[in-house]
């Protein structure tokens, strides 16, 4: 298999993103990089250049830019030639640490929607964090791609997250929930009544309900579906709130004296374990499904430990055939449409 | 002053609520109680009956009910009757730990809204959380009143909160902030990006722009105004979150031997620092502001000194005159509005 990898996107880049492509490359011995960016920045980097190919881009996509206006200009940059090289069927799935909005533009515009999916949605898989519970994590869409959306973009994003959940977290009849402002069914705004139901009705979809956003993660379900705008409202509450609670904690130590330091010394494993399963790279990077191959971005800040797993959750994308399922699904789904509404067609 | 007290509502009622109002009473010399309960319960609780009124009712909204429905029918539970007390000017304020959509649904339908306000907004008063941050408190609004709202109901959410914020917070030319899914002003969906323009607008407000939901206790404001929905889930996993870390820590120090409860006897003070401070005992209740008088709600579990601290807030609402100046601001803009538009009138 091949992964197109933007080597210039990321705070860190190009040094971190050939550093984890390179402990990809000898953790996976049947992936092959194409590493699209500025040699003279780039070459130097790699350590030893095996089944790791150096493609000339001339141009950058910076944190900052218009992303639609951006992929459209700049047809030399590293995120718009890789993404082309997917399309064009020379690699099989994306990578990038950049510019959020120009890998999304660059996965909707060039590699393309699959059949039957109106808008990818922006998929986290994110810890469980509650002690004892038996899965780890879970699949959350969309987190972001899309301010608005409509029922139906719901209950597509339930669909790929189910087959998401099978195939690359390997759970049995996944667990699917909407997220909502309430666990009862009648709770929520029209859109959130009214897809609750429609996830009832879906006979193929193992539905438990809704989840409130406290319970994020607690282990309630192995998909959490939700439209982006309350998804990256909750998603990005739940990181701040981790992320501050131990700042609180780190604060405390400091100003708390010899004996807050001690109880630092002895507590620094449970510590560590926590921040591990809070920490971003431990769980890979976010697949934009509903493409036609994977399409993932890892945040800018990721270190290599986050390119590697990021490029792990590839891997296991592309051996499991979950695009080719997810195809295959929605394209039986639509041929089902056709035969029931003749007429429309 | 005198505040009309639900005795039925929440999850340790009368119990905690009667401890509670007691505990006020002993603090500020100033306030009369009218406790509306059942006597057969409460009375045996009451330990000095000094400026509290028994007043029997014989119905009770339970949790569970549906809110418009139970307060319609049961005109003698202790909610519908403590509202009706304030509508008649019989009582200054407010206040009930019972089913929060009853209260809501009281406030809105009997107590009534103020002239201007086409929909109140429930308003929490959150921690700053930010080590070194000045400010120790902030307005949130509206945390869940309204599933779904509209641009000028966001305006009107700015203007309340900026009220409470000078006069209850004592917090002189607030900042207020919108919270959306981009600090950028461009950010947002239609509803968003509109309401970012017309708050930049408004002559009157210290408006400083978006915060995003990973920032809620940054203290980057000392009002956040939201739509019902995106609060109210940004909230959750805040809240959902800190208790979770909580959560984490405690498991970890349970599980891990001698060494780990050592560490956590030399750090327990910051614990316990952390915990107050993400405590939701110590900053009082939830006012449904934009009503003719103070209604507040704790949650159900508060405990006594949840309810003492949430009569203190009502004590500093009615004494600031908080509710008269916002009347008075939207009288203004209302006779304003009117010499604006005479032809529509």
């Amino acid at each position: 298999m091949k992964i197109a990898v933007d080597a210039m996107g990321g705070d860190n880049a190009p040094a971190v993103v050939v550093e984890g492509v390179e402990r990809a490359r000898d953790r996976f011995k049947d992936i092959e990089f194409d590493l699209f960016g500025d040699p003279q920045q780039v070459r130097p980097l790699i350590k030893d250049a095996t089944r790791i190919n150096l493609i000339e881009t001339t141009e950058m996509i910076e944190m900052g830019e218009e992303p639609v206006r951006a992929i459209r200009k700049k047809k030399d940059s590293s995120i718009v030639r890789a993404a082309v090289a997917v399309k064009e069927g020379q690699a099989d799935a994306f990578f990038s640490a950049g510019n959020t909005g120009a890998i999304l533009a660059a996965g909707l515009f060039i590699v393309g929607r699959i059949k039957g999916i109106d808008r990818p949605g922006l998929t986290s898989i994110l810890p469980i964090a509650k002690p004892g519970s038996g899965a780890k994590n879970f699949v959350y869409l969309d987190s972001g791609a899309n301010a608005e959306s409509k029922e139906k973009n719901l209950l597509q994003f339930a669909q790929l997250g189910r087959f998401y959940a099978e195939n690359v977290l390997g759970v049995n009849n996944p667990r699917i929930a909407l997220l909502n402002n309430g666990t009862e069914e009648d709770k929520g705004d029209r859109l959130h009544k009214e897809v609750h139901q429609q996830l009832k009705a879906q006979g193929d979809l193992n539905f438990v309900g809704n989840v409130e956003a406290s319970a994020l993660l607690a282990g309630e379900a192995d998909v959490i579906v939700s439209d982006g705008w309350t998804a990256n409202a909750a998603l990005k509450a739940t990181e701040g709130t981790a992320k501050m609670m131990l700042t609180l904690i780190k604060n405390g130590i400091e100003n708390g004296g010899l004996r807050a330091k001690l109880g630092y010394l002895f507590l620094k494993p449970v510590f560590k374990k926590i921040a591990k399963l809070m920490g971003t790279s431990t769980y890979g990077g976010a697949v934009l499904l509903g493409l036609k191959a994977p399409v993932v971005k890892t945040h800018g800040s990721a270190d290599a430990l986050a390119v590697e797993n990021t490029i792990a959750q590839i891997h296991t994308m592309i051996e499991s055939k979950v695009i080719e399922k997810t195809v295959s699904y929605f394209g039986q789904v639509q041929s089902e449409e056709n035969i029931d509404k003749p007429s429309k067609n």
